[in-house]
């Protein structure tokens, strides 16, 4: 299904936008105006005649435009109106940021099921709820109610956890991370990783997606749809929930693989994902996406100044699943030409103790004509 | 006649609003929408549908809004004609930011006229042309171009040049010296300094007036005004144009007062007006005056730790029209107590050259209790 009205709208409603500095709604709004984004943000309060300093209408259709993707921000009990609302007035995506669904039982529930039961019968697309909304930075669009905008770029990152958003945001400022997309996909009561996989797929502004996963709902749907397309863009999931406690959280959620974590650990294999177990290494996947090329193949050219972690390196690259490249005659040729006689004659590229900045230049070079080099490591030790 | 539809608006509307980062039109928008103004503002633009991420309006009219304040920022040839719009949909006050009329000779001279004719006839004031806006930071209100806010304070700065206005505006955010209002008066086609006194005098969260001034037309308004406020609020003037050639400017234009730097001088000492001579005294005149009351009388008590310095001061303070306060008993019965058998016995109050803080602190103190003391000035040579 279609999420372009969703990513790309060109009219913005915020439903309960608010001039309370620290509020969820004047957040959204900051976020929204003057930040570069190109579409009309309407503010909707029925309040207050003025927000931001800028014009709010009491309800959506006073906005007297077509609205394409409305936010919002209310308490959890006047959302299924609103919602029936949107739908009248032709609204195509939805992202509820409100909380007090799931987390309120039964009552919570069935406001829900009635929630995406409207959104179907207009076919508007959902986010959330209990979400942070999302950020597309390669058009200035930053519906979410984050405290800063992401920076442009290729990775596409989907987050069921709020709190890490904000965190993965910091850091990817601080970093010169860059993303297509940032999402923050909260109850996944419509849209889900798998709707998220498929649209990110074809997306080619996005070359690799990135997620942190608590509990997977849909588990079919998200295979298939990783199956499609972590060929051709690396998926890296971090999943929460490893331990016992976690996995029986996983457990009691309908739908959900089982809390064998095993199970994901194979699951994740088959469809080609690559699983990440700290938070640390998903920023590390994340940079090392943002900063380089990917490479077309797995043969890897070690460059190194001393053996042992020549070694090292060459043992854990086949542990998984690389290869060392076979250099060329011509790199051969080279390496020899450059190199002192001492140098090891064979990948990993011993260049040596005494090495200097020009003896790695040339060697580097070397390799990164050879068409039988898919990647290059280069190692200095001190 | 009432300024206050000009600088308590409501409702504003921005004539020649713009997506252009760098241009006048961008920043009238960023200045005045999200930076805490309680009010509605509308950019308005015949060619783009949103501005700023918010809804823009090919006219006046279609806001369907009652606007209180207009701002102008296009070409000067368009303006005639949308100040009668302005007046026809009901707008009280304007400000035209755009150059153009006096500085072109005629035919500009006539469009000026014709705009300052339609305002009269729709009963708008109008600020400008060719001004910067003005500021008053107790609302928020940013309705100027520069390039950032000023801080909330008492006193009322009006400039006659734009460049000033923003220098001062760098210098008062770094110095923490705040403004009831900052505003680049511009052209005078019908504001003037005399309305602006008028305006300010009565305004009780005004207590002192700066001004900036180049030329001066309506003299014998301007006289009058200040005559009316000088005592209650101190009005402290920057007169440019001592120079030969600034006098002869002063000259063409009809209604200055004559080219005589000293005939300033007189009428400005007549007013009540305290005269500076340099942009540092006018700024050194604002951060006093920002900084602690005004004193309720002439006489000063003056303590130092250096016959010299004291001297001078007293010299200083006579001749600008001052007094030395003649001490009380209990003041003198108190420093002859507190202080070292040497001390000077008198006004100045020479606390000798070994002075520690304790002994400052005990004469500032019985100075302050003095009724007969209307300031104090503290001398300390190293």
């Amino acid at each position: 299904m279609n999420l372009d009205k969703l990513f790309n709208p060109q009219t913005i409603a915020v439903i309960g936008a608010s001039n309370s500095e620290g509020s969820v709604g004047y957040a959204l709004i900051r976020n929204l105006v003057g930040s570069g984004f190109k579409g009309t943000v309407y503010p909707i309060n029925f309040k207050h005649k003025s927000i931001y300093g800028i014009r709010a209408y009491p309800k959506l259709r006073d906005t007297r435009d077509e609205i394409d993707l409305a936010i919002i921000a209310t308490p959890s009990a006047t959302v299924p109106e609103l919602v029936e609302e949107c739908g009248q007035v032709g609204v195509k995506g939805l992202v509820i940021i409100s909380a007090g669904f799931k987390e309120q039982g039964e009552a919570g529930n069935a406001m829900l099921d009635q929630i995406v039961a409207t959104a179907k019968r207009y076919g508007m697309r959902l986010i959330g709820p209990n979400c942070l909304g999302f950020i597309k930075p390669s058009i200035r669009l930053n519906a979410s109610f984050a405290n800063k905008m992401a920076l442009p770029g290729k990775i596409a990152f989907i987050s069921q956890s709020g709190a890490l958003c904000t965190a993965i945001l910091d850091w990817s400022v601080e970093q010169h991370v860059g993303f297509s997309h940032f999402v923050s996909i909260g109850s996944m009561a419509d849209v889900g990783f798998h709707d998220l996989i498929d649209y990110f797929g074809a997306d080619p502004n996005t070359n690799s997606i990135v997620i942190y996963m608590e509990s997977l709902t849909h588990a079919r749907k998200f295979m298939s749809a990783a199956r499609a397309f972590a060929r051709n863009k690396p998926i890296i999931v971090l999943k929460a929930g490893k331990s016992t406690a976690g996995a029986k959280v996983a457990l009691s959620h309908t739908g959900s693989l089982a809390g064998n974590d095993h199970a994901f650990d194979a699951a994740f294999k088959r469809a080609g994902i690559i699983r990440v177990n700290t938070i640390t290494e998903l920023f590390n996947a994340a940079q090392t996406l943002a900063m380089q090329a990917r490479p077309q193949g797995k043969r890897l050219a070690i460059v190194t100044n001393a053996g042992g972690p020549g070694v090292l390196a060459t043992d854990h690259l086949v542990e998984q699943g690389g290869e060392i490249a076979t250099l060329s005659e011509q790199t051969m040729a080279a390496l020899n030409t450059g190199l002192p006689p001492m140098w090891s004659h064979s990948n990993p590229i011993d260049v040596l103790g005494d090495a200097d900045e020009e003896r790695y230049g040339m060697a580097v070079e070397a390799c990164l004509k050879d068409p039988g080099v898919d990647g290059l490591l280069v190692i200095l030790t001190p």
